[in-house]
């Protein structure tokens, strides 16, 4: 039997390229791996156009590694950060910045409503304190899109400092770093860029990364050790995952070779409409409108049946060959589906195709 | 050209069923995937035989960002580690505590030489704010053997928490924890398991683990919320290196079936005799005596040659198919030869070869 084709904002399906990658053993201290490195850092500095201004700070771990370290490192011990909250992810943001023991604000709008960038505004006029700002570019509990440049826009004028989690969109959603300015952009191998999960990285100013040091609360999570080192040695600083590095150093040559972030968008939001307007022949809806809509992962309301069970509907789709994801929302019944991997009109034709076949196996459709 | 096979402490040589063994993408919400994980954990704790006592906790990352971990969750915040320190991985514990802000003090012994137990007992009487001790296995630096046995009784006749970085040697050296008590052994994939980098893993006492919530200073690195999560779910809390996690999977099968910690010691202590005496033909001395040297890695007096450099060295070795590491001594001019990994006699016997064939064109042997 094929392997599921996972429809999740990540770890997803990747090319068996990516996965062939894997079967070579590195030595971390050799001139090669260093090489690898040095290339993929080079790479995803590039895709938001940072040469001039930014570096990349791999870190081992999952995105929160990064996410955790970048406000650990960046934010100073008597910082204050405002995080921007329509879903987990930013409440995730907030939490790991409290137990960190970094002041903490949080700015809070319903799953479906973006931050207004005019109470962004004035709460930073109103609080002096507050040095960092902290946004999730496309929120997966939802699968919302952020308004990034109007965020950065009020950041700037404000004379604070912001810092991204792009995770989920990196790679697709364009970023360019000489129009928007932010410190710190965090994402990982896993998700847009087709690679394996555990590793994730950080694309930091150089000015502040350096005016960092001394700041981080822990020796694995401190960006600017982890920088300095690479720079003086080629090396990671502990062990690097060097398959998943080799992993992510082949799915970048395959971004390159499909058109880069351009291309890789069209993709999934070929995807994004193939899938809604087949769901929609379903009569099932996406809980978002199109214009709040990011093409990594869709939200859609459960069908409106008195017997759904997600866990039922799953294991019906998962049997026909794809993995779906659940709902994060508490108040409305949702799952999710991902438009991300490395998959494309035939994979979401199939998808499609097996969610209507479970659902009228199940009775829950007409 | 053959890949080369690395004699490293880790990342190292794996099998190519390790290998393959990443060639499936896991969605990590998937049923599937957590029993693989349950399975690692399982397998884990039983190689100590700790089923009765302990949990296994993975987490992310490298080696260190489990230590950290471990004395981030373990030690409270107004505890005090002592650290027994002969080498680089004793010192960086020590570091790491100080930076998450624990006390720390530091009992240091030549790197040639173990802690002396007795010592830790005048310490451990002398200071009754130590709560843990911090303890290196096998240290790498030179592959020095510490006398676990030894540290974990004066350690429990104090009534102080031992906590044992076993890194290097978890799976190789025997280690029963129904003999020697611990509190936390903290390991990981890559190396006596020969599995690929990017987890590590701590088996913790349970009720050591259980009262140590809210210990933490940092949310990625907590080892109790990690551990709830994935009781309570069976999933990772964050991302797992859901590649990784397969590859482990496959090495602890293949663990099993070469006859477990007894049959890896062996064919381990085998390559060590093999090696030391094909380097004493060369005329190449090991650092250690041999009731010190762990049969992981091997500490060798460089040449005794003017024009002797690591860098040509290692060149020469590297063309002829076998990666050395290099020597982490201030003192003496040394190079290291790692015994483990998915290689037996045929490699050690080509690794001497190789290294005797370089050593000759180099003119630094005759």
């Amino acid at each position: 039997m094929r392997e599921a084709i996972l429809l999740t904002p990540g770890p997803l399906t990747t090319s068996l390229a990516t996965k062939t990658a894997m079967l070579t053993d590195w030595g971390s201290w050799d001139s090669a791996f260093n090489a690898l490195t040095a290339g993929v850092c080079n790479d995803l500095v590039n895709i938001v156009h940072g040469g001039e201004t930014h570096v990349c700070v791999p870190l081992q771990g999952s995105g929160t590694f990064a996410v955790e370290a970048t406000i650990g490192t960046l934010v100073p011990k008597d910082g204050k950060l405002l995080v921007l909250v329509n879903g987990a992810y930013g409440r995730r943001m907030a939490q790991l910045t409290r137990v960190i023991g970094r002041q903490v604000e949080v700015y809070e709008t319903a799953d479906d409503q973006p931050a207004d960038p005019a109470e962004i505004a004035a709460r930073l006029a109103a609080d002096p304190a507050i040095t960092h700002v902290g946004a999730i570019h496309c929120e997966t509990s939802t699968g919302i899109l952020n308004p990034l440049a109007a965020i950065a826009d009020v950041v700037e004028r404000a004379g604070r400092r912001l810092i991204i989690d792009a995770m989920s969109a990196f790679g697709a959603l364009p970023v360019d770093a000489r129009e928007l300015r932010f410190d710190a952009l965090i994402a990982t191998s896993n998700k847009c860029l087709e690679g394996v999960p555990g590793v994730g990285f950080v694309i930091a100013r150089r000015e502040a990364l350096l005016a960092a040091s001394g700041n981080s609360h822990s020796l694995a999570l401190d960006l600017v050790d982890q920088y300095l080192y690479l720079q003086k040695t080629g090396q990671w600083r502990f062990t690097p995952p060097t398959h998943v590095v080799a992993a992510l150093a082949s799915a970048l040559e395959q971004y390159r070779l499909e058109g880069g972030q351009p291309a890789r968008l069209g993709r999934y939001a070929a995807n994004c409409r193939q899938l809604v307007s087949g769901l929609a022949r379903l009569g099932l809806r996406p809980l978002l409108e199109p214009s709040l809509q990011a093409p990594i992962i869709v939200t859609v309301h459960a069908p409106n049946h008195p017997d759904y069970e997600f866990k039922r509907f799953y294991e019906a789709v998962r049997a026909r060959g794809f993995v779906l994801y659940p709902g994060k929302l508490t108040e409305v019944e949702t799952f999710r589906v991902g438009c991300i991997g490395a998959i494309d009109s035939a994979e979401i034709g199939q998808a499609v195709a097996a969610i209507a076949d479970a659902l009228a196996e199940l009775g829950w459709i007409h």
